[in-house]
């Protein structure tokens, strides 16, 4: 019998750019979350997306194989393969994407979609599939979903219930705007209406009150003490947090298990400034918090401790990153940057390196595309 | 004997977000480039970053495998694949790639390498490889290159004359700060600046005087009527064009090759907004040309015209793109979007559905990754 080793590279040999999970501080977030949504008493259904593989969902789970969010038919069917078999696509579905969804909802326990309009309900009702449903409303964000004042909602809550076709499952928020918090006490505002607004739906007709109510932010799910008022949670991007999290308080700095490791490639201490190898694709070219902070820049640089001075990632191209605000950095020193928004970053990435005790432990493969 | 047929999908039939290039004006921007570079005598270096397809860069080159420039070494490992034999890296290489340099160099006829510091030269004399190498000129973008009037920069590149391991191509350098133009006369006045820096450089001394001068920037290439006081040109999102291009002047709007095809997911005329599927891991985050426009968003929305008013794409989550300013657009809707930065939304995708007249007629798989 063969054994056959699958051989890591060791940290420092990394080629970069490369995408760091520090496994360590990953886990202890996903215990904590999981922990406040079982002492809460209610469903807990984190989201994939911010990850996109087996393992982080698995981490998730504390090793099950529990109830998923999704942000795409991808993640959706890449995650049935793999064992996940109730799973919420919590984005509104085009409807010549429909045919898929039922192929794959044959296939598994359970797969929830979103309805905001009459026009998609129809669309479900002329596929003739019994889909399971959630009505998406808006508290707040003003992205998707209905407006929970407006008397339309309650009629297409109602034609839903009656629908011969759909399984009306409950009803479900995001609390988006949480993102453009100051501070932990605006989340915890956002949070409570967050929960209210469903409960608040909900009581306008007696007939809804078997719909669950799902909730998800991970701004919101971080700041609470427990989950009060609602039936289910899906916070996703608090597996990983990032620089984001950290300035609008869902997180200590210290929780973000991510970063991306670059290679300083040109210094010129003459305009205090480096490049580093990683540039827009691999950080993306997301602001962060510049609603705190107009200069936020593009991440948070570690690892240099060299100068008494903060040391910014102030502009990405492609490939090239520019650190301004460093005497002298010679060229080959490795350094990390935190990113501002880690979903967007770890997609950059065909593999993650995960990180324990300073040795790389394992490689993550996301999924890809929709 | 089999004649296996690739099936192609049709355009109205494509699973959205799909990234599209219109082949025809592709081909017209292609022939525009080379033959104003033909016409002028310089050695044509397009850079493929844009696209990093093989099939891209054969059009950049009339259908050969002529010189090109790269941005990571992945690229430059599937160009040389694939039958390219004249390859520039034109990003700082990391040392402890240098190997990796080597061993692709060993396979072609060229692998040209940037230096810009002391430090970067002693690590390739160390390798003990005759590297081919450009000296990189900081001529005003203050990204990378050694300043062309620090004495430091003369000696260098004497330095890199009597190296007994280096051979020394050429200078180089890449006018990024185009890209803060806001004019096409502006850019013109860049442009100059871009090639006198090389030509004022290479006249510090006589023995500099057999040193080819490289420049290399879509806007400073596209507003120039012919290529002066430069002996090589490496332009590269000229091939797509985009949405920041058209705003600075570099090209009209229906230059641009390229388009992120979307469905709309939701619809909320109340407040003149609606959700499309393409959201920041489809079109990426590129703020576009904010510099002459704040309000620019994050592309130019067509094919909407149910509006006397501008359509604006206003934010974008992972996965939604939030449309402004729309009375009513019906869930199911298809949409163009022009994206602000073709070179970073491409890199997205895993395939590119290539479209003339109306026909998808090509899919073409760009490379991933470092």
């Amino acid at each position: 019998m063969w054994i056959i080793l699958r051989t890591l590279p060791i940290l420092t040999e990394l080629s970069t750019p490369a995408f760091l999970v520090d496994i360590v501080r990953m886990r202890d977030n996903c215990v904590r979350m999981r922990e406040k949504a079982r002492a809460s008493g209610v469903i807990f259904r984190p989201h994939v997306k911010t990850h996109k593989t087996v393992d982080g969902a698995r981490m998730q789970h504390g090793g099950g194989f529990g109830p998923i969010t999704v942000s795409t038919l991808a993640e959706a069917e890449m995650f049935a393969a793999a064992g996940f078999r109730d799973i919420t696509y919590a984005v509104p579905i085009a409807p010549e994407k429909l045919w898929r969804a039922a192929e794959l909802a044959s296939r598994i326990d359970r797969l929830n979609l979103l309805i905001d309009s009459e026009l998609a309900l129809r669309a479900m009702e002329e596929r003739g599939r019994p889909f399971d449903v959630f009505l998406k409303i808006d508290c707040g964000y003003h992205r998707a979903g209905v407006s929970p004042d407006n008397p339309d909602s309650a009629a297409l809550a109602r034609a839903m219930l009656r629908s011969p076709v759909i399984r009306f499952q409950g009803l479900l928020t995001h609390a988006g705007h949480s993102y453009h918090a100051r501070n932990a006490s605006d989340v915890q505002r956002i949070a409570a209406e967050e929960s209210a607004c469903l409960t608040r739906f909900r009581a306008l007709d007696e007939e809804f009150s078997p719909l669950i109510r799902s909730v998800g932010s991970t701004p919101t799910a971080s700041v609470v003490e427990s989950f009060t008022e609602v039936d289910e949670v899906r916070p996703g991007n608090y597996v990983f947090y990032d620089a984001f999290q950290a300035a609008i308080g869902s997180c200590r700095i210290d929780d973000v298990a991510v970063s991306v490791l670059a290679t300083v490639v040109g210094s010129y201490p003459e305009r205090r400034a480096a490049i580093v190898d990683a540039g827009a694709l691999a950080l993306s070219k997301d602001l962060g918090a510049d609603h705190l902070d107009p200069d936020v820049a593009y991440g948070i640089v570690c690892d240099v401790d060299l100068n008494p001075l903060p040391v910014r990632l102030t502009s990405l191209s492609q490939e090239h990153g520019k650190l301004e605000g460093i005497a002298h950095l010679p060229v080959g020193t490795k350094v990390r940057i935190i990113p501002n928004h880690s979903c967007l970053t770890a997609a950059m990435f065909d593999v993650y390196h995960v990180i324990e005790r300073g040795n790389v432990v394992d490689e993550w493969k996301p999924v890809r595309g929709w």
